[in-house]
């Protein structure tokens, strides 16, 4: 609470004293053409602003705020779209833990690089780069060393609400914003044939979907359900699709049954339409749930095949977690396995990035402008069940 | 309930009016002379005896009933051996289901063969043979073509307490008896080398702890829990070691730390002492959890490294199940699987029979009398802890 507050006290310092302090003779503009239209304050924090929930209830302002200064390893991303994934709902809900207001979320991020640290190899200024669900670890634990970051053993700074320990345990601010500073082993190198708009969802629906299907080995004639057809779902189906995989589609409305076989499924599942139920025991080869609210793990296990896999992608708040005992794993799905899953590695999300680029796999995408009630009513529409796929913020029209 | 009642009157009439009658005409008693001591009734049914649980609360007597007949496919064991699981126990409570009284528990099972019907190929009579935790099956759905019978669709039949759909919906009854008749499919070839006072809780804990050891392909040097050093565990750490892995046992009590050195393990835990629990987080390749009552799936699942696997094999009474949650499995566990396993297809059963003789592993057993007393103070010192390992009851003590 201390530092939160520290850390609230110095923006606004920031913000009224040091608003127009130019600070920019790192840039090397004649890279692209491209400049840095960022300034600094005093401390040679970056001036930003974003869209942050100042409480809970979706209550959203446009505010001002500072990032770390670009560091010889990092760059600076002006933020050109930004996704809006379940977990920021949730995150500013409270439902996994209270939230620091006022919070910038965001953590599917798509822009240009403006400016580059001296030490940074990877990107050059013009560049496009993406950030996900982190933004630094300790690099040197077995998971980090095993690409998985995530899992880092020193904890993982997240890209919002995290305590960032490398920069004077500051809490970190994420993408529904015009800029970041982010070290540039965190950042993923967006192919210059992307289609940017639709890049950003790519950096945590992408990988937490494109993850499991790697690790479960998912192969040409493999029949695979996919549970939940949201934001992560229609990823999830893209990616096992283009495997080969003959998917099954389960979500709780008539309204996707077109779409999902659109997108290649083969078979479309109302779970509240008993008769779509019946003969599904015993059928899949894996099952990867994405569902965001309470659900029956048991009916899903059951449908898999003995030996069959299931992974467990969606978060549902605190108060709809599912659960399955002891008894239900060994004696009604005894030789079924379960597993969570969150989101990816750094290495995993730059091939998952490159695969999807290359294979021309993309979130379908609703572009909204940068305004507090734009986004307010577009998480009314993802609580409501009302979005088709993902909503993205186009960050230029942020004012 | 009726189908019960039928088969309490069917053993009723049959222990009243056939108890002498002689029908041994199968036996080939030139084989190893060995003499079919059983007689059957009018209707070609065997007469048995056993020890039977009459009612809750560890209420045994000596009971006689019938067997269906010896079938064409069919052959009958002469018990010689029966062991204890802790499953008998809470089978015979009502831990799970309201059993049927008067019920012969017991499906570890190993005997000698004293006749076998016209069409069997496996056994001949003098062969020793074991039953374990089945009877029967449909043979012809995916399951059972797939050598895991315990999960046959249409239901395997299982050895006491289990509608017997192949044999009139008879209640079965299982090995704390005198014989026992069985397709030839279900029944285990013992090696003839074997030491036979210790095979029976092979067909049991040994093919639960076996099975899921393969299934992980658990090899040298890897680091394998083991939660629960009772009578699946101490076979469990057999196989481990046997396998080259380095083994960390966990129990709840300071009495079993020798035991577990003794058997090779390379460390103990004593889950009531914290010290012992400290820097276990993330070190474990595989767990194997035996344990039969409430404890803490989390604490286990995080001393796995990210991938690692844990097979969950003991199953506690409803009242006391652990369950995890979907937050649990993808935020603190992500990247660690987890699965039930229950027994082992017939198969597999062999396989470990053969591979245990061959490798001299063995549970340690304490072997006691066939009586109803005896029994009863058995599974006190089960629910009370003070088996040391196993207990196995000499069927030719039963009066």
């Amino acid at each position: 609470m201390f530092k939160k507050t520290l850390i609230i006290v110095i923006t606004v310092f920031a913000l009224i004293g040091c608003n127009n302090n130019q600070n920019n003779e790192q840039i090397n503009a004649s890279q692209n053409d491209v400049v840095n239209p960022f300034t600094t304050n005093a401390n040679g924090r970056i001036n930003s602003k974003g869209i942050a929930a100042v409480s809970t209830n979706m209550n959203f302002a446009t505010i001002e705020f500072t990032r770390h200064p670009v560091g010889e390893n990092d760059i600076l991303i002006e933020i050109l779209y930004a996704g809006i994934c379940h977990s920021d709902i949730h995150n500013i809900n409270g439902d996994w833990a209270v939230p620091s207001y006022p919070l910038v979320v965001g953590h599917e991020i798509a822009g240009r690089v403006v400016q580059v640290g001296s030490a940074v190899t990877k990107f050059k200024v013009g560049d496009y780069a993406g950030v996900g669900c982190m933004v630094n670890s300790c690099g040197e634990c077995v998971n980090c060393l095993n690409n998985q970051e995530q899992f880092c053993l020193n904890q993982a700074v997240f890209t919002y609400d995290s305590v960032d320990r490398f920069h004077d345990n500051e809490i970190t601010q994420g993408g529904y914003s015009d800029n970041l500073v982010v070290s540039e082993k965190f950042a993923i190198l967006i192919p210059s044939n992307a289609q940017i708009e639709k890049v950003a969802p790519l950096l945590c629906a992408g990988v937490t979907t494109y993850s499991p299907i790697q690790v479960m080995k998912i192969k040409n004639g493999d029949k695979v359900g996919i549970a939940g057809f949201g934001g992560l779902g229609h990823m999830a189906v893209q990616y096992a699709v283009k495997l080969g995989a003959e998917v099954t589609v389960f979500d709780i409305t008539e309204d996707k049954r077109e779409g999902a076989s659109n997108m290649g499924a083969v078979k479309y599942v109302n779970v509240n339409n008993p008769s779509d139920l019946q003969n599904l025991e015993n059928t899949l080869d894996y099952v990867i749930s994405t569902i965001p609210a309470r659900y029956d793990l048991n009916m899903y296990l059951s449908m898999l095949k003995r030996n069959g896999e299931m992974a467990v992608l969606g978060l549902p708040a605190f108060s709809q977690m599912p659960s399955i005992n002891v008894g239900e794993l060994v004696v009604a799905n005894g030789s079924r396995k379960i597993f969570g899953s969150l989101i990816g590695g750094i290495k995993e999300t730059q091939d998952m990035l490159d695969y999807s680029v290359a294979n021309d796999i993309y979130p379908e995408v609703e572009i909204i402008n940068a305004e507090p009630r734009a986004v307010e009513e577009a998480y009314r529409n993802v609580i409501g069940g009302k979005v088709k796929f993902r909503y993205v913020i186009d960050m230029k029209t942020l004012n």
